[in-house]
Order: C-alpha cells, then sequence, then structure tokens
C-alpha cells in the first residue's frame, strides 16, 4: 500500500483551490454565486435487473385509490416484477473521462448522496460531470426510486435523527442532543452542521437481509455499461468489492471512500488487476466501530495487494486534511476531496 | 369549455413533425439517432417539507448492517423526520419558458415517469427542457426518493403486472394474460407494449391514507419555487387541483393529463385565475372505472368554468389522434402530445 504525502497534498490542494473558487460552497438559503454551466450531450434513466414471483390464492380487494374517487378491483394474484434497480446517467458533451464512473452510495440512503449538499452547495454528480465523465447514478436495490417489496426477510431500519450524527462521525458517541444548542462535535468538524435536518430528509429505510439480491443488480449494471469506473462509499464498499470479484475484466478502477464492508476475502485476488483507491476521513481512532472497520478493510486490502495488486490508502488526516466526517461527499471541502480522487484517475491514465 | 378542432390538430402535427424527427422514437436496445444536446446553466436537488415525531420507550437494538460486518448499537428512541418530498431540477442555458414547470407523476409511480421512457425514447422531461423550461420533477411524500415510514396508516398497495394493463387502458377488462403472445390490446394502442414489463420495473408501493400529507409537501414546493406552470398526471390531478385552491395566486397555468381525481368542488371557484389544459386518451368509454372519473372531471372543470375560469379540454380521439393510453408520456406519439401542450402554454403567453 502507498500513502499520499504532504507535498503530493499541497500540490493537489492549490489545483483544487481554483476549481473550489470556480463552483460552489455557498450556505443553504444565502444567493449562490454563478454556477458553471452543464452542457449534455444526453440525459436519462433506466431500470435494470430484478425478477418476477408469483402470488397465488388472495382475494381480489376492492381499493379507493383516492378518497372519494372510483373503487377499483384489484386481484392481488399473479406475477409481480421485483428487485429492480434505478440508474439516472448524464453524459457531458466535452467527455474527458474515458470510462463511464458509476457512483454508489451507502446504507439507508440514495444516490441523491452525490446530488446537491443538504447545505445547497455542489455535490460530487456535478463536479464529476464538469470534469468531463459520463456519470451513472443508482438508487441500490429495495431503496428510492428503485421501489422495494413485502417479500424481504426481516424489518426495514429506520433511523432517528441522533444516530448518523454519531455513526457517521460528525461528533463522539454521546454527542448527540435534541437541544441543537448542546450538540457537540468533533474539533473543527467540516460536515455542515447548520444543514443536518436537511440531510436526514435523504434517508430512506432499508433492510439487512438483502445483499446478496443488491449486489447481483450492481453486477448487472457493470453488465450493461462497462468497462467503467466504480466509486463506492460506505455500505456499498462491500457491494462494490464482491461485485468487482464476480467481474474483474470489467472494471478498470475503484475508488472506495469510507468502505464499511470488505468483499470475500478468498476471493481477494481477483481484485489485482484493478487500481483501487480508499479515502478515509477524520477521527476514526475515536469512534466505537470504525477502528474495527479500518482494520477489516486495511486486512482485505492486504490480501488484494499480497497478490500482487495496487490499493492506494489517501488517509486525509495523515496527509494534513482535519475533520472529514464519513460522508466527505458533503462536507465543506467535498470539492478538494474530489479533486484528490480526480487527480488519482488521471494517474491511471482514465481521463483524456 | 372549449375543444380543439381537427384543424389545430393538423397545424400542431406539421410543427410537432419536425420536432419529432429531431427527437428520438427508438425501441429499447437498439442504436439510437443522434439525439439534440441539452446545455445546462446548472441542475440539482434538494427535499422539501416533512416534520418531526418522537418515539419512546423501545428497547436498544444491535444491529449487524451487513453480514460479517461490526455490529452496531442502535437506540429506536429519539426524534425522526418524514413525509418530506424529493425534488429534482434541471435549468436550460437557454431559457424560454417564462415560469418554473413542475411535474407531477401518477399513482404507484416516481418522477421516472417524466424520465426516459419504457422503450429507450426521450420521455417529457428532456422534451420540456429543450422546449426551453426549467423543470422540476418529484417524487411524491412517501414514494421514491422521498423515503417513507412506518407510520402511515393502512396497508402498502403492491400492483401485479396484469393490473395497470387493463387500468391504464392498454388493453379492455380481461384482457391481461401472463402469456405474452395471448395478451390482447385496444386497436391501435400507442403504448409501447414490448416494453410492459420495463414499465413495470418503475413502480413504487404506495398507499391510499396519505393524500393529505402528499398535498402539504406539493404546497411547500409551490411556496419554493412559484410563480410556476404545473403539470399533473392521473393521481396527481387530484393533489394539483388541492394544492392549487390552496395557493391560487402562485400557479399561472395548469396542464392535467388524465386526472384521476378531483379537487374539492367546493373550492374549485378559487381556480378560476388559473388557465387549464385537460388531456385525455383513448378508450375512455370502455372502461370500467373511466366513464365515471371523466365524468368527476367534467363536472369539476364546469364548476370552475361556471364561476368564469377557463377549461380547454384536448380530447385526443375526438381531435383525431387514436390509440393513447392512460400513460401519455411514454405512448408512442408522447413527444407529438407534448407538442400540443407546448403550443396551449404558448397561447397563454408563457414561453419567451
Amino acid at each position: 500500500m502507498k500513502s499520499y504525502t504532504e507535498r503530493d497534498m499541497m500540490r493537489v490542494l492549490l489545483t483544487s483551490l481554483m476549481l473550489c473558487l470556480a463552483a460552489t460552497q455557498a450556505p443553504a438559503q444565502s444567493p449562490a454565486p454563478p454556477k458553471q454551466p452543464i452542457p449534455l450531450r444526453d440525459m436519462g434513466s433506466f431500470h435494470i435487473g430484478g425478477r418476477l414471483i408469483e402470488i397465488t390464492g388472495q382475494p381480489v380487494k376492492e381499493i379507493v385509490f383516492t378518497p372519494g374517487g372510483v373503487p377499483a378491483k384489484v386481484d392481488p394474484n399473479g406475477t409481480y416484477q421485483l428487485e429492480q434497480m434505478y440508474v439516472q446517467y448524464f453524459l457531458p458533451q466535452s467527455r474527458k473521462g474515458k470510462l463511464p464512473l458509476l457512483l454508489w452510495h451507502g446504507g439507508g440512503l440514495t444516490g441523491v448522496t452525490y446530488e446537491t449538499k443538504p447545505d445547497g452547495g455542489d455535490g460530487w454528480l456535478n463536479n464529476f460531470i464538469r470534469y468531463g465523465w459520463d456519470t451513472y447514478i443508482s438508487d441500490a436495490m429495495e431503496r428510492g426510486r428503485s421501489g422495494w417489496t413485502n417479500t424481504f426477510t426481516g424489518e426495514p431500519v429506520f433511523l432517528p435523527l441522533g444516530d448518523p450524527w454519531e455513526r457517521f462521525r460528525i461528533g463522539p458517541i454521546g454527542s448527540w442532543n435534541a437541544d441543537k444548542a448542546k450538540r457537540v462535535t468533533y474539533p473543527g468538524t467540516l460536515f455542515p452542521i447548520d444543514s443536518y435536518q436537511q440531510f436526514m430528509k435523504q434517508g430512506v429505510p432499508r433492510w439487512t437481509t438483502t445483499d446478496e439480491r443488491i449486489v447481483a443488480a450492481y453486477i448487472e449494471l457493470i453488465d450493461k455499461v462497462c468497462p467503467c469506473v466504480v466509486l463506492v462509499h460506505s455500505q456499498s464498499g462491500s457491494f462494490g468489492f464482491k461485485a468487482l470479484e464476480a467481474r474483474p475484466d470489467k472494471v478498470k478502477a475503484l475508488v472506495a471512500v469510507e468502505p464499511a464492508g470488505i468483499g470475500d476475502p478468498k476471493q481477494a485476488a481477483a481484485l489485482k488487476g484493478i487500481p483501487t483507491l480508499v479515502v478515509f476521513g477524520d477521527n476514526i481512532a475515536l469512534d466505537s466501530r470504525w477502528p474495527q472497520i479500518r482494520k477489516n478493510d486495511d486486512g482485505f486490502f492486504d490480501e488484494i495487494t499480497r497478490a500482487g495488486g495496487k490499493v492506494d490508502v489517501l488517509d486525509l488526516p495523515k496527509a494534513g486534511m482535519r475533520g472529514n466526517s464519513h460522508m466527505l461527499m458533503m462536507d465543506k471541502n467535498n470539492l478538494q476531496v474530489a479533486a484528490l480522487i480526480q487527480e488519482w484517475l488521471a494517474k491511471q491514465g482514465l481521463v483524456r
């Protein structure tokens, strides 16, 4: 494994400063400075994957879909479509990324993760489109526009406001308080805490029993649009490593942002041909779970490296960038972090 | 009420033919002809509305979010954010619509309704952006990227493949068959039936008890981005009429595509200042529910007209355009229908 030096960082920070000045980091509600345009040659969406199931033996229902509306007879027996995945794509006129870039989000969230930040600033989607990447955003199977079904095993998980505050390392364990004035953050947190409730509006229910089918849908996406570059975050770290183990020849680089889970260690060698950048934020050592998650990650990367693979770790605080939360793409320096990723992708020969 | 004549139609069809030739109606999977670019000055998304609730007295859970991952303690007590609505917007560089255009979808679906058609052709979103409208697409509260909660009353509704086939007037009652070869359609249906399963991947569960909160979120959207033009479809007909009754001064035109429900008839007079175009597809008389829905709609429009309002009804088959289903924005002639809507909006003085 290779780590970035402080000198690398200084150089990149200088170039990203100009990008940052051009782009916007305006707080919510305040008048935004003029933004760079986004000239697209096309945009669109599709659903992929899924399967059909048969339901039988149910009574026919009469449903009034709208109060005061005309009742409809609905026969719930028959064939159902389920477990598909929603994908939206944006293709810039001036294409500079050599391959499509796929952005996969983390648990309890959707592709909105990469859109406008909760504080109104530009997210990574607009930023990577402006860099010239054909960019594909998906909602993992079961979430958002992918739809969900009552055939999943177990109960969906709903999160109260205080849970991600601590698990996403905005503040330490026990730092959440219903009273805004009494909430504690890690020193110098870069998460836009005034927009925390706005961030929580992005949350969607998620199950803990559906990983295999989520990965199956991602594999179908790879089969449809790759060769490509995949960028994963948090829960989708696990999905990414597993999908790439199944399709190692189709993914030409992997960017794993704070991966919260690993692939199958026995198949780690399959990833040796995929240059990988892993990005970690701050305060990992102070969290109750992240030291172990990081240890699991590092062990998995060691397996890949031992097989002859290349895993670059960008540990932001070690490189002098302090205060990043788990939600790097929403932190105040999100475009600087994106610039580091872009520079790494360029080094892999993936930018024209 | 005024109806379009066949001569109106001929003139509009001629202009829309050129648009149609420029745009694409390619079937899925086949190589698409070059598309017109989409130069945007900005795009983004936000969540709006919703409320907070308190949950107390629940035991703390230990959750393994990823099989083999590090367990997390989740205290389900606390404050929850719910009932917000997701909105995505696209702002063309060359703005020709004088006001933002809001596209609201129908029941059991999301904003995807207006994106790429199930057959791969351009939907109304791209088309109205190309016309130069600042276009806002939302997922109704409870659906898609708006998220959902287990606090709604009653059970969510899931639809088997055969149900929309008949209720959306692709084929007559009893025409669905699990065997593709045995399915019957209305003569000359314009719905792309080879992509019907792809269409059903767009479906999401919906409740029948949440209308008030859906309308509340739409009213918040109107307060944020209007004055504007609102385009509704099917179930959101009811949402649109109700939200506009609450904010009649903020909406400068309403396009109601096959509205499946009406507003409060006692408040119909509030809509008298909003020019309204209603669009109906084919085979309404042959359906089990649509004759009554149409009768309810017409009665509501009469109330508006009696109060001095202006409701133009574009009955497509009466005007010589046969075969449209309930899903006009996905039918093979979707861009021609959009051209008729655009022409009507221009007549209202809303196009530069």
